[in-house]
């Protein structure tokens, strides 16, 4: 079946690490819902969050695949009840006078932030999950969303596993 | 001089996009220090944002030649005060009970949230500009970080301005 994997992978921090695993995904058809590649608190170490659309089969093959590029340190892929998803978007609305005390009220309820207003917009910054995002978007589309930047969703492991790569 | 750049690059989502992307810098010995790679409202349209080291010049040549590639649409490179900058990151400490009330109150004093918790650890979720992100870090180390995952860095123009792609 069809569904949405989140891969986690650390690698080492060489150049062309990036473009390799993107490379690998693309190669076989694998459309990329979104990546992020954060830094670790080890400089030479940095760790890619990827979600990807696809079956349980597929997604076995590219770990192998993945496994074998010499700059990949460990793959996770997450099963959805063991780990904290959250995504970080920032979403710029449409917000003249007479409509921003509503806006800034779904801000409110959201647990949102408004990290910058203009005389017609304010900014609105949330993390959540997917469903959340998903419905203060969809809220915030009545007034005009102008513009939307998001990071791709990250995820950690529930419980007190760790990598102790940080 | 060397310094961080950040740019935003609006890009057709066709597969291979972002392994050559990221492939354009790696030829030219540019490290990209985060990278992240969002959905927009428009499901054919991906914003990549990439923080990277380099001078002026160069970053000025690789915008010209990512211009080139077929699957972008638009590049913009950001000036420190004309955006907003954001990060999310989830950090996985050790808190034992002893030791818990203490990191939580770190965690209020930061406007962070908790977002799993077991008898010896908590995981902290912070959205935040670099600096803040920084100093709740260097404070959760007196504790023993044992995991981080970051999204790196996405940004947003301040103001009214925006893309109408969304």
């Amino acid at each position: 079946m069809e569904q949405k994997h989140t891969l986690s992978v650390l690698v080492e921090n060489h150049a062309g690490v990036l473009s390799r695993v993107a490379g690998l995904f693309s190669r076989r058809g694998f459309n990329i819902d979104s990546l992020a590649v954060g830094e670790t608190t080890n400089p030479g170490i940095s760790r890619i969050t990827i979600v990807v659309k696809g079956d349980d089969y597929i997604v076995d093959q590219v770990s192998k695949q993945l496994n074998k590029l010499v700059d990949v340190i460990k793959i996770k892929i997450f099963k959805a009840s063991e780990y904290v998803g959250r995504e970080l978007v920032l979403i710029k609305v449409n917000a003249p006078a007479a409509s921003r005390a509503e806006v800034m009220q779904l801000v409110d309820i959201f647990r949102a932030n408004i990290v910058d207003v203009s005389t017609q917009t304010l900014t609105v910054e949330i993390s959540a999950d997917q469903e959340k995002i998903s419905a203060l978007m969809s809220l915030l589309d009545h007034f005009g969303i102008l513009e939307v930047v998001r990071t791709g969703m990250i995820a950690i492991e529930r419980g007190s596993a760790a990598d102790h790569i940080l």
